[in-house]
Order: structure tokens, then sequence, then C-alpha cells
């Protein structure tokens, strides 16, 4: 058999989520790691939210294993397992990746890169661009701040859950003064169109923007990765808009998360009894 | 690529020592697994015998795991983190595999079975036999027992801790009445020689019997893995003995502990939050 066979030498990379069957990165991921000649792969962990403070604790003894990724529903709640943050998970309030640091877990937020990079390796550069963003969630926030420090002229954000947008869009405000304000569900005027939320998900879901009116000038992207091609796109290419999925945010964030769990302070610290 | 990568369905055996490097069990164990069609992998954990108990605990709330396999030094203190134990674990108070049960954690001990099936695979029936056995520790007493349930005719034990050969061997008289009693360095007219110490896995290591005293007719084991040929089998092989190997042991315990992992019990107890 060729391939990826565990040794007693591979160093793990646990995925926690709930459910977890859907995730793609142990494959994606250990495939990257295999590439880079590291002896690692990336594992699904099946663990219910009550369960992760005490997984979070436990696994920091485990010496071959030097960080962790985080899936729905966990980013949230994996924020109180972390020693310390990136300021852009502190400042999104949702970590998907932690890495082992001399304090214990070190934890970051990578959906706004990957969100952005994903663009960029589809032709859309957000620099100088005007965005209609649906969501104001995890996903949402990070993408927000992502967009506005890679220099988005302006970020209009759209949530039906208002508290949630004008708390976000107040947060945003303090660091890109007239850079943020509210949207809503009509996607007209805008260079590129966000949705980041799971609406689509769902067959019964509601499109999250008005797609009656899109232009075929517009970029439209949707953070779903289930279905492959969400209503959202299905409209959007319809109407001959330029389109990202979910499975391209998803393939642009895996070499960032890589990079993340590779990173230098990982093998400095156990809790752990020696 | 070809061959086996983990997907978000797979599901996680892990085995735990101190240390892990050594193990052959992830990879082939994953090999076995795979052959029967099932999506799951065993991977090293390396950690401390402090730890074991809360990672043994907070283990049972991770919901794609169903065993754990048990290397040195943790064999005897995983009897503690099991909730329900096999007779032969119980009778030899060291564990080597467990699966989910309804309670807890199930553990059981198949290093007997793994030497005597070796032995058999090797060409060498236990039935009737007269046997010298090398060791009274966690492995010693799971081979001893074994050899006396199929059959062999006496095992007579040697180990320079005599308190706990003595013990060994009035456990096993209970059970086996005139099948069990001392025995000494001196190899003379057994035909089984079977080492189940540690001895010769370091260059230092004096020989567990007397090899000079040793006859071509007599069959000799060794459950030393590292190195692949340790010194007791060169010197048995030198006076025209059949020999067995910690490989020979391995291989067909392999098969034994993936058959126990995957018996049907393991799917229906989750201590952690549902």
């Amino acid at each position: 058999m060729n391939g990826f066979l565990p040794s007693g030498s591979t160093r793990l990379f646990p995925v926690v989520g709930d459910p977890i069957a859907q995730v793609r990165s142990p494959g994606a991921i250990t495939r990257i790691l295999e590439r880079r000649g590291i002896d690692a792969a990336v594992v699904p962990m099946h663990v219910a939210q009550a369960d992760l403070p005490r997984l979070f604790d436990t696994l920091l003894a485990v010496r071959n294993l030097d960080g962790l990724l985080v899936t729905i529903p966990h980013k949230h709640a994996a924020v109180f397992a972390c020693a310390t943050l990136t300021e852009g998970a502190a400042f999104v309030g949702a970590v998907n990746v932690v890495r082992r640091a001399p304090s214990g877990w070190h934890g970051d937020n990578t959906d706004g890169r990957g969100y952005v990079d994903g663009l960029a390796q589809n032709g859309f550069a957000v620099i100088g661009k005007r965005v209609l963003l649906v969501g104001a969630g995890g996903a949402g926030s990070a993408i927000a701040l992502e967009m506005l420090e890679r220099g988005a002229a302006q970020v209009l954000i759209h949530d039906r859950d208002e508290t949630r947008r004008d708390a976000l869009i107040a947060k945003l405000a303090e660091r890109f003064p007239g850079g943020v304000t509210r949207g809503s569900a009509d996607p007209s005027g805008f260079d590129l169109v966000a949705n980041a939320t799971p609406m689509g998900m769902q067959p019964s879901d509601p499109l999250p923007v008005d797609v009656s009116r899109l232009q075929s000038s517009q970029f439209v992207a949707c953070a779903v990765t289930k279905p492959e091609v969400p209503p959202l796109i299905t409209e959007a290419r319809r109407r001959g808009c330029r389109t990202m999925t979910g499975a391209g945010m998803f393939d642009a964030q895996a070499e960032i998360l890589t990079d993340f769990l590779l990173e230098e302070d990982m093998k400095t610290a156990y809790r752990g009894t020696c």
C-alpha cells in the first residue's frame, strides 16, 4: 500500500466539532503535511460543547499533539480554553485553530484570511472595493475585519439580528472610522456581495440577499460548503456574476492553518506531568 | 496519492505509551482495519503515567473514539481506568487494550494469546509440553496463564524477583494444581524456553538463561521486539534451535487486538454530555 499510514512517531492535530463527519480538514491538511514532508495527521474528534474545556485541558498532556483545529459549534467556546489569543481572534471572539505555546493553547482565527485569500485566488482583490457582507457572527466578524485591514473602501453589514449587527459595526468603526456601516438585503451597487451566514445549507433557508437585483458586473461569494453550490451562487451565476463557493475559502484556508499549526512556539509547553 | 487518509468520519483508536515512537500498532493495525473495510486509524498518544487516568476519562467523551491500545509503562495503571475487566486481565493485573462499554472502558489483556498464537504460527503447540518461562511481570503472568489454559503439561517460572515469582506461582497453582513451580536459569530438558522480560533490549543486559545448555531440539522464544533479533535468539539459532522473536508475537497479536476493538458493545456508552 502507498500513501499515508500513521506510525509511532506521527504527530497529531485533531479537529474538534459536533457533528464532525462533514469536515474536510483531515484529508486535505494531512495531505498538505505529507507534501511538506511532515509525519503528522489531522484526525477528527467528535465532542459535545460541554466536554470541550476538559478535552482541551487534557490534550495539553499529550506530548505528540501540538495543536487543534476547531469547527462548528465550538469556535466561541474554544476562546475560553486558550491561554493566549492573536489580536484577530480576540477581536472576533472566536477561534478556529490553536497551537501549543509556553503558557498553554494559543488561539487564532483564520476565517477572514481564508475568505479574502480565496477571493484573491478567484480574481477578486478587496482593496478599494465596496462590499455588502451578510452575517455579523464569528465568520462575518473575521471576514469584515480582514477586508477592512486589506483596504476595502467600505463594508456594509447586514444581519437579521440587529443588535449583533450594530455591535460589530461599532467595534469595527473604532478601528476603521467611516469604513463600515449598516447594509440591507439589497445588493445594488456593490462590487462584492458576500454571505458569511449558514443560510443556504438547508433547502428551506431564505436567500441572504435579493438576488433579483444582482448585476453581472458583481462578484458574489458564499461561505457555505454544503451544498457545494448553494442557492445564492446558483442565482448569481444565472445572472452572469463571477463567484466563489465555500470550497474556494476552504482551499485557501488549509495552507494558512497548516502554517499556523507548524509555527515554532509549539513544542515548548507541556502542562502534563514530565 | 493512494492509501489511507483520515476523513471526517474516521474512527480513532489511540495507542498510549511513554515513550511512543517505537510502537508498531499505528501502521500495522490501521492496515488491518483498512483491509477489513473499516474507516478507522490507530494513532499514537505520548502521555506520562500521571496523566493517564485523566486522559482515559476525558476520551470517553470523544464519540468517534471507541477504544485504546496500552503499551509500556501504562499496562498496570490502565487497570484502574477501566470500569470492567476480562477475567484474564483481572488475573494478570494488566491491560493492553480497552474498548467502550456501557459502564465505561472494558479492559482485556491479549499478551498471552498473542504469544501462544505466535508460537503456534511458528510451528510450536504448547499442549503437553514442559516450559521454562523467564519473567513473572505483566507479560509473564499473561503468557503463563495462557499456556496453562491451552494445556501445557508444566510451566516452571524463573524471575530474579523471588517475591514476584512466588506470588505468581501461588496464584496459578490455585487454578492449575501441579502445573506450575519454580524454575531457574538452567534450560535443560524443556521443550520451550520463553523469555517474557525486557532482558535483551539493552546491549548490557545479561542473557535470561544459561544458553550454553541449550539443545537443538528445544524451541526458544523471546518477547523483545527491539532489537529485532535479541541476543537470546541469536544464541539459540547458533545452537540449531527453532525460535520466535517479538515480531512473531506482535503479528499474531495485531489481529487479536483488532477483533477486540471492533466487538459489538463498543458503541453503547458515552460518559460525556449528549
